[in-house]
């Protein structure tokens, strides 16, 4: 990514549909908005597959599920699948509840996810290494966590994200690893979120920047660090961290940021 | 207004309650509360009428729309209708999806609109000028859009507000323009749906204030723009910004801005 | 509470859950990670009770109750009572409508309550003292808020936290009273939510730290108070106010704030 690229995004807008959860909604549409897309949040299962239809990508994400959520889920991600929309799916809790585990496997047998984002526990738990999750927390040495990234994207031909110390990107052989972010990042609720958020503006960039598809979820994601990074040269606590945050992203993209 | 009029409405605390989106509700609740109002948001369909009663405005915005809440809109917007109290309609993305015209048709119909505020995009597809509009982008002539504001404050005998580089207020003959606010509020996610919550305020102020409703909304649309230019004196990025306008509010509210 | 407590709670990181309103749901998990707690809010009702399993407290806000919200807050409260989690109720304008009074009382009815948290008005109402109470706001002596909260306190048998100009808190005989806090912590929409969240966070500590419930939801109480007073330090102006106030928190529980 040059800053052409950002300035096309910026210039294109697309819409990035999510159906999301209700603790961190607003961060997800601002973040969307800082990097130049265009967010929609239309949770109505009335109309989830039509305004997939506007959309250049679809987010989904479990953080506050419900039976009734799930199949809007479905709904929508099946119109992305026909439509050839990209999918990002944020298993936010996945292990941490039978409900989440269960609707996460649903959701990865319906649709195909084109990019599944998690931390070290869901992608853990989803690799089958329930043993060594704990509620919504993460345990596990490293090298397994890429043993199980890669296990995962090739079981659903996606592409797999694991934040961490160290981000993983893998299509179950290219392995691309970034050591940007910040441990602030983890003092504020919905990085996480924003993340998927980014992931899907930067999938949606596909249409119209000639990259492919792994390489545009490399350089989200390194970029999101980045942002991370730079927010930290101008605070030190969460809630003015936040803002130099979403500050960082707005400025990356627009250009006003050396880096 | 003039500063008597500001202090009037922190002194009365107008309750201003609000069956709205889930991804600006926060936001919504605190401006509410920067102009000097009180903050309700109560969707429950069982409880909905009841608020009303202790409501002095009503304000309805679709953003997140599914077809049981449209049904809480419609039994509060009735019961507000019942006894006087200003109803203000955000029919957020109308145009964009089948379901959501649809159900700004319906509460249109079943419900006297005292205040329906829009951007260009909603405004001309509720005016029947669905060719203009694509998706939820704006598109269309200056001209057009302050005649379909006016054909649409005649239909629904409202007043419609239209936010865009130069907003608009008509009750269908008289005709406000101004060009307050700053490009940087398009570049925050909510600061459409604050100004629903803003028009709230100051149509509930009708109570106690010597003023018309339409001269009431003139000076909500004003000092909503005066509050985004003077955040833009101080933040030249949307968190920043966004920190800085709300404050802003607050301090026009309380006669600590020089206008 | 001292410096050594407020580390305990960092490394140990308690989970507490919350089913809460949409408003202040963002605020609710920032606060709880600000003062070291890990925030999980899961509404569905198909999960509420495993996530209570996980849980070290839970924390029940009715701010935008409905029908479905009330059985699964009684789902997860019957839950956290068989394991001993200690549960905060927080009733947000209760006396407001039927609704809402009624929805109190059967969850009082049906789930034992560890801390009873509320304004003047709502904590009047739930004594029993109706006529003390307009809408969502409270009128009253001060003397008769003393006694109602310390009723309430003895027929429920929990803590009653008032908040106002003068927290109260009381178990029915003890009586702790702290003028902490500063005005504009009322010109923020979510500073009587994150207080729950607070005390969620103190009375999940009572597992590994050496103290009595009734001493940490005091400690809560207090230390919230004087985050709200070092906040004032730094800002005058509500939006920038509630950034230093959530920073404020993250200070003192960092040990990087002197009291």
């Amino acid at each position: 990514m040059d800053l052409d690229d950002f300035q096309k995004i910026v210039e294109k807008k697309p819409l990035i549909h999510h159906i999301t959860n209700d603790v961190t909604i607003n961060d997800c549409a601002n973040i969307t908005l800082n990097w130049g897309g265009l967010p929609v949040m239309a949770p109505g299962f009335e109309e989830v597959d039509e305004m997939v239809e506007l959309a250049s990508a679809l987010v989904l994400n479990i953080g506050t599920i419900t039976s009734k959520q799930i199949k809007a889920m479905i709904k929508a991600g099946k119109k992305a699948n026909k439509l050839n929309i990209p999918v990002i799916l944020d298993p936010v809790g996945a292990g941490a509840t039978k409900f989440r585990t269960e609707a996460v496997m649903e959701i990865l047998k319906k649709v195909e996810i084109t990019v599944l984002k998690g931390n070290i526990g869901e992608i853990s738990v989803l690799a089958g290494k329930e043993g060594e999750v704990k509620g919504v927390e993460a345990i596990g040495e490293y090298k397994e966590i890429k043993e199980s990234a890669k296990i995962l994207a090739k079981k659903h031909n996606s592409i797999v994200t694991v934040s961490g110390k160290e981000d993983i990107v893998t299509d179950g052989n290219k392995l691309f690893l970034s050591k940007k972010g910040h441990p602030l990042m983890g003092e504020v609720v919905g990085t996480g979120c924003m993340l998927a958020s980014t992931l899907g503006v930067f999938a949606a960039s596909k249409k119209f920047l000639d990259k492919n598809i792994f390489d545009l979820i490399k350089s989200a994601v390194f970029y999101y660090g980045v942002s991370g990074e730079k927010a930290a040269l101008h605070s030190s606590t969460p809630a003015k961290y936040k803002t130099e945050f979403l500050d960082s992203v707005y400025k990356i993209s627009r250009g006003q940021l050396k880096l």
